[in-house]
């Protein structure tokens, strides 16, 4: 039976919260340790926290106390919901004490040997950590990451149509949740009544991740590119709005394709993608990666962003598209297949695959440094 | 000194009450008869209005009874918000019986002898209404039209890109206010945090109206298809969605061009488009047809909806297109330019060209036709 | 084992789906027929419900023929959703047909001889039953209702402090829920950006339930109004309005009390509220009645209002009222305790205690009455 | 013909902004000079003030340099603006260089000589000025403010109940508008779909600040009390809530009168109020101060709260209340009567007693002062 103890750094934001609200029955994480920022340490999370989830903070975790953000906490790995404005050094620093960093910032996303992960879709370049610690000299320590919140849903559904058919250029526009922004995130003056065409830096995310996910790990032995991931080619054109609902990002997509093929093959590869078989068994895996709506008004952001507990994508709409070749629409829940579920789900992925080891309890990657070193 | 008597069909609705409201101090239209459906017909209009309105009914026309739909109205033409399910026999019958009928509605929209009419884009195809009229043996009463909500905004920006660069394909995703659906339209418990991706018939409109509006009348003495509309050849894809803000209407745009230009060329075309300068004496018509945006995050729907009284187009984000070649947002007033406003317009338009005759008061087409038919 | 067979009167409505909802994994009841209005009648449920709850229709129930609302229906007792316009007839019918009829219905509730229950606060009026039955001649058959949306909730936090300091005087005024106007309900140009101060015969219900709800029902043999309800003599005023929220009635209360006492005893008085024994081992009755919170911001609506799976009463913000003598807000769930919720408590009540009979499958009491009648 | 120079204090919050916005056509005063926060200071407005209003920013003030909070503005008076937490000190300090210092902040309010004013309802309170003068060795400077927002509007329609009948207690529930708490203020998650019943501050406010301005000022000669505010004695009672609209103050009203009155001679009070016959010519102040609906369902906050551009109260459901004596609701727009038009009314009523004093261009009072000292 896996058993690991967390540490989760960046506890009190909006996405820290949800790391810890989904950990709660988790069957092989518990959470042990949390970082925040200067002005919480040394207070207890439950005094810090302004927790916004319905459901009360889960009785241990509330009472733990959080402590500042330095990589000597006792855990066996941290899952990092940082501010990108501290996020960049801190995680170097755990990672460089020998803790895995399973990150849901941005900071790291695009270096070339870390892993930008949806287990569902590339899990082989998990491969990427063994290079990484190589490169930069981590022990059990490494760095790994999910992609934002509003490429992640749309590269599950980009998976297995580039699989069967080839996507050659895809066109999106985002229709994108309040949460996404965090809290407070934006103002309710703003917010209300209206749409805001932009969010800042987010369209060159939705532009550039999807190929590096995509992309393929050259792991042959002697290929002068070992160790490297050849980006996908497809050309991306992003559009991101903000509009007046609190969870689910909607994104109107458009796609040409490499081969002729009818809204209906395109249907059928969608519901018959079954993800990973390992995949599968990782507790927070949705049965089903992708549903498939046939109602002319589905999916619908309120209705639909809860599917397979926030970690299944659902694609409705798939037509024609009198522009490029097919269009549809896709939902997927930012906090869950997003932002706090996709960390989740990365570590349950790199524990199955034995990246993050368990060590016993009291004892951690810095505790473990020290005594080499002593 | 003009001065037109007008009468609005469908007078109780979410159109034919902005229509009432914006009548409320114009120089040239009186609104001098209301028609509505058999529930009403008979009573006080502020009686049966539900006036949604802040500001109050007019007095004049508060005091006015509601008259049953038949072509014997005190007035020198209809402005038409009747609601599709009637409006096409309807208009026909008013038409047939004199008047000039200025419609919103979608029903005679696509009929080749029919104008569907933006004064700023297409007011020669004004020429129609002789051609309807001949065909269809009216005297002086027509059927003229304005284009369905999502369009009309659209197309307005379209103008001085097609004009001078040529548009090729349009791919175009909505983000549409409440207020497009009528009253009482979309139920709260649908509309309050969620996006809806359909709107009925929507899309099948935004992908056909703006090629007859950018068409040419072919009005070349001796061609065979002497005063027909060739329509315009651009391949148009639109995705519709529902979003909950009140008015307003956001799209995300992407072009094909059939010449290379810059972001800063189409800003320029589209921040230099006067439209046509006897429009700009119309009493309705904005200062400026198209407002162009530089901040990175306007139009915003809320702040910008009501440009030039809900008259203008407000276009921003105009940037290269990573798959197509041009893209931008594009806001304008579903209630202004694209319904209650433009039916405004275009009666202003048509009188100014002497398709509506004033008549002395008390006198309607249709007591004239008794007149001669006695 | 207890096992009922439970037919839903008005199904394809926002109190019938959420019953349908609550009882997809209920220990004791088992959907086995539906009914509603003759446009639904004879067609799959998941055909005409308009299923609008995240969760999917639960499978068995999704493929169930509703059937006309006549009294013979396959189950063992019906929970009625029926609007009000029908509830008033088909509820007698099925009532004398033999059915126990469990109603959240508004049309038999202020009858003397019809229960109106609150499983926590009057249990024991459940006595009505038999009186009900002899006086009206029915044979298995009863009518027991709950009480309105805004009632339920203010009623159960009203318990205690009546009991402890007598409730002299109670003004309330609510902030009411979107979803307790049912579907399609408010329209959304309605409620957006909107506070309506008005609900159609809410303020006469709040106003005259909570009275019949804490009377006292008289059963002591001899007395000349043996089996009739004795009001409680608090004077009510409630004022009602409708903010655009979608789920959750807040209200703000003041009482007048009989004796002296402060904030604390009050906050005191709720807190340890237990409910009653034996309903707190019912199903949906949830662990503790009501839930007081000391933070001065809290209850809120989005964050509260699931307390209990929707069943439990959040109080918070006790203290001290200037005018009368103690203040606070209570906010409830509208279709939990409020509606749906609170019909189907009622019946694990009414079921626990005898009143509710489950009989062979196939058998119903209109089979066996017919039997009899045979 | 009037005509003064204006400083705004604290320019580019919300109130800031409605200041200048409302003051773009005025027909007395003109904004010359604008103060803000260190961060603004030295920049151009246009450039820091994130303008949240639909209507752009008058071309003259968008190009006006914003300076630091000191006492050297090139105005005749200023009207401030400022966050509470810097405006008690600055208002001092501009004050005594001699500026008339008109504040919807709260920080003076409650001293006993400075002025709490509403126009229609104290005016005669403008006699504190002069003693606030003589007390602080104020030459031309002085202090005058206007009430919180959720207590203007409440005030104006309390005062012609209190003349003519009594009031000797009143409980008020507020739902207010999130424009209430200024920009960023409450965040959209905080927000959306939810009721929060609390507002810092706000409760005590709202039970304190009626009876200074329903008050009398003594101001007979010899009286021990001469120059102070003997305050109304009405108990007051109220709790605040949070509610999701933009805009516009809704308040559940009931009093108890020390009169037996009907609901019908309440509201002819209400209807008949003229306010003060100065005021009516003040060219802020609505032709009628209090607006008294008869439809069941009005005031609605988005139809109603910009009655007398927003100056304007609108009451409704004048009734019978059965606990105190009479309840209604009052509506009234946070940002016009309760707060950036309050301000400009009272600066005009107080130019047209001769309390504010027009110079010459580029003198202002502390040119003047400094004159005098050199």
């Amino acid at each position: 039976m896996k058993s690991f103890r967390v540490g989760v750094l960046g506890a009190t934001g909006t996405v820290g919260q949800q790391i810890i609200h989904r950990l709660r029955r988790h069957p092989w994480f518990r959470v042990t340790a949390l970082a925040a920022s200067e002005r919480s340490a040394g207070k207890r999370y439950a005094d810090v926290a302004r927790w916004r989830i319905a459901e009360e903070i889960p009785r241990d975790v509330a009472a733990l106390n959080v402590q500042p953000l330095e990589p000597n906490l006792d855990c066996d790995f941290c899952l990092s919901a940082l501010d990108s404005s501290v996020a960049g050094p801190a995680e170097l620093a755990f990672a460089d004490a020998g803790y895995p960093v399973i990150s849901n910032s941005r900071n790291h996303r695009m270096e070339p040997d870390v892993p930008l992960l949806i287990p569902d879709v590339n899990p082989e370049h998990c491969g990427l950590v063994e290079i990484q610690r190589k490169r930069r000299g981590y022990s059990s320590g490494f760095i790994a990451t999910n992609p934002n919140c509003s490429a992640a849903g749309l590269v599950v559904a980009l998976k297995p149509i580039d699989d069967a058919f080839g996507v050659e250029a895809l066109s999106v526009v985002t229709m994108q949740a309040l949460s996404g922004a965090g809290f407070p995130g934006v103002a309710s003056l703003d917010a209300m009544d209206n749409v805001i065409p932009y969010i800042s830096g987010e369209e060159e995310k939705l532009e550039t991740e999807p190929r590096k996910i995509l992309g393929r790990l050259i792991n042959e032995p002697g290929d002068p590119h070992f160790g490297t991931i050849e980006s996908a080619t497809m050309r991306i054109s992003a559009q991101c709005h903000r509009v007046p609902v609190i969870d689910g990002h909607m994104e109107a997509v458009s796609l040409k394709l490499r081969s002729h093929v009818s809204p209906r093959d395109v249907a059928a590869a969608l519901r018959e993608f079954s993800g990973h078989a390992r995949t599968r068994k990782l507790p927070s895996a949705p049965a089903q990666p992708i549903e498939v709506r046939e109602e002319p008004d589905r999916p619908q952001t309120r209705l639909d962003r809860d599917a397979g507990n926030g970690m299944a994508v659902v694609v409705g709409r798939v037509r024609t598209c009198h522009v490029l070749d097919i269009r549809f629409v896709v939902l997927s829940h930012n906090l869950g297949i997003g932002a706090a579920g996709a960390a989740i789900l990365n570590a349950e992925l790199l524990a199955e695959r034995g990246y993050i080891v368990s060590r016993g309890a009291r004892s951690s990657p810095s505790t473990e440094k020290s005594a080499v070193r002593a």
